[in-house]
């Protein structure tokens, strides 16, 4: 049993997602029959996390082109141009997410080449017979749909594959702390940090996890415990200043994180916070293991001393969540992420195996 | 210039605090005039903070006697029966708190005192006549207006003292990180954790103080922060998550925090999170004090094992903000304290003096 947060129905042409934006408070399953619907989801946060933004701009595509397909357009290359354009409108849903422009970069491929593939006898005026545009609509239905599905299996595999290797370090008793959503929420399906959880969990074994709240955004209270609890395992929220406490009292036997980006030493960035996780795990001798995929390696980077670090607005600790809870004209520090060094970390989970120290020709060897 | 938040005003009978749920948005200075409205501002959280509700329960009791001196009652012990009433009125404001107790008992008794002293000419019938009911309300009303502001100006010197011993660690350039509110608002002036910081910044040091917000209930953002601004010190908010990430970056050369309990040898009790801290700091070679008055050290106590902690409830986690912030069926684990071993505790500033490690002996040598 995997939780799922984005589903295609290919027979009545929609995408399911649940909308994030109303958790932890209830689980609404959306349907998204537009591309329109869908630029307001990714817009609005309604799907988040950067894998899951990807899969769901695929979606948003097909459901562009079926909108288009309907229409009695003939001209071949005004249907291109329409085609283009949703591209370019999908990515302004965020602009800063890489893997909107990922998969939208996938799709102008692919449109290009559909264009230059089909072959029109009256190449001259370009205007399409129905037999024709039926041709070409049905061509461009199949293939968008084969690539949305594509990057969205592609996504489940990966996180499938990561649970796999990651399960082998897991027993059955375990008591899992985690820090902000590496979940299935984050992706199409099982997540990164969470996958291997969901697969002891799968086979059976007693597994009991410790969510940090995550401030500022309490990303670990509002979505880690809502699809850990949604898939039925036994989960407790802490306060981020209890994790040493709770580790002190014998409560937590591994933790398992995930991770934004890998410099080549091992160092790697994350949420705020998993570095502070990370000393209290060294203190405690509890084994800390990071969850990403290979795709989060980043060769070009020596050290963690050369990954920037987002700074954000006051707002978010401020007026946290609705009520205002420090002085208006304080000064905040709000780093989004945070540099863990990599002698902090028992062994990376990737979809392509585990890699314990030292690091650095191992991750060459077996990701490159 | 010392941060006060209660004031006597002798000449208008009436007491001033600083309301402190209307902080950190505004700072609201509330008029008591009652013993009935000072039971409000305890009960209600006005006031707060061991140190501080015993100092607002001693003028609390000075405002029911002014009360009382104002009928015409003339039974003798009506009179002390009405004192003995307000007494254990006052102590009903908040039943957990004691100190609450503690200045309730030193009142008790002074009254008994009072009574057992005051010579009744006819003491058969007990009605005193004018001249004697003058007297006796007005040994009263001055016994109780002493008793109430030495408790006071006890608490605020032995603040004061703290400070003072404290400012002998901290040098011109310090920046500091606290948990939780060891300050001027729990105290009647000046605080514990915070009096060194007070007294560097009167002796002119350029001092900058890293204030942790404090789940669940945001001390730190909204009372630490809200003080220290108020004096004028430099002063940023960080989420709890972010401390471990500021020491690494050298913004931290200090740490101070306050102590609920400490065991004689040296382990101590202090608000959830302190733990966490103390870790991060000895990891990154930064020192850790921990201010407190001599009356926190329990030497019944021998270690930190014997401090029973004290569990709250999920609502604290679950509705932080104002706000749904985690799935209603979420497990929630909320210890209030945490115990810090003594070996990460680098001095103890106390009123009578510093002390390093090793603890036991000088505890005992210092304090008893």
């Amino acid at each position: 049993m995997v939780f799922e947060n984005i589903k295609w129905i290919e027979n009545k042409s929609l995408v399911t997602i649940i909308d994030q934006t109303q958790l932890p408070i209830k689980k609404v399953i959306k349907e998204i029959t537009s591309i329109e619907q869908m630029w307001e989801a990714i817009k609005m946060l309604r799907v988040r996390g950067a894998p899951l933004i990807g899969v769901s701009a695929g979606y948003g595509l097909l459901l562009g082109l079926i909108e288009l397909n309907k229409s009695n357009i003939s001209d071949f290359d005004l249907y291109f141009d329409k085609i283009f354009e949703s591209i370019e409108y999908i990515k302004t849903s965020r602009p800063t997410a890489v893997n909107l422009f990922w998969v939208a970069d996938q799709f102008k491929s692919l449109t290009t080449k559909i264009k230059n593939d089909f072959e029109i006898s009256n190449s001259d005026n370009k205007c399409l017979n129905i037999k024709q545009t039926e041709i070409l609509k049905d061509i461009c239905y199949k293939k968008f749909m084969n690539l949305a599905i594509k990057i969205h299996n592609d996504d489940k595999n990966m996180c499938e594959q990561i649970g796999e290797h990651g399960l082998e370090l897991l027993e059955n008793g375990d008591s899992i702390l985690t820090h902000c959503n590496a979940g299935s929420l984050a992706t199409s399906a099982w997540g990164t940090a969470l996958a291997p959880i969901y697969k002891a969990y799968d086979k059976g074994y007693d597994i009991t996890v410790y969510s940090d709240e995550t401030r500022p955004l309490l990303q670990g209270s509002r979505l880690t415990a809502y699809e850990l609890i949604d898939k039925g395992i036994k989960t407790y929220t802490i306060c981020d200043d209890m994790a040493g406490y709770v580790m002190k009292l014998g409560k937590i036997s591994k933790i398992i994180v995930g991770a934004d980006r890998i410099a080549l030493n091992g160092d790697f960035a994350n949420k705020i916070g998993t570095y502070s996780v990370a000393i209290l795990a060294k203190f405690h001798n509890i084994p800390l293991y990071v969850a990403a995929p290979s795709s989060t390696f980043d060769f070009n980077i020596e050290s963690g001393n050369d990954i920037p670090i987002e700074e954000r607005g006051k707002e978010e600790i401020i007026h946290g969540y609705g009520k205002q809870t420090a002085p208006e004209n304080v000064n905040i520090f709000n780093p989004a992420f945070d540099i863990t060094p990599a002698n902090l970390v028992t062994a990376f989970i990737t979809e392509k195996g585990i890699i314990k120290p030292p690091f650095k020709d191992k991750f060459k060897n077996l990701l490159s």
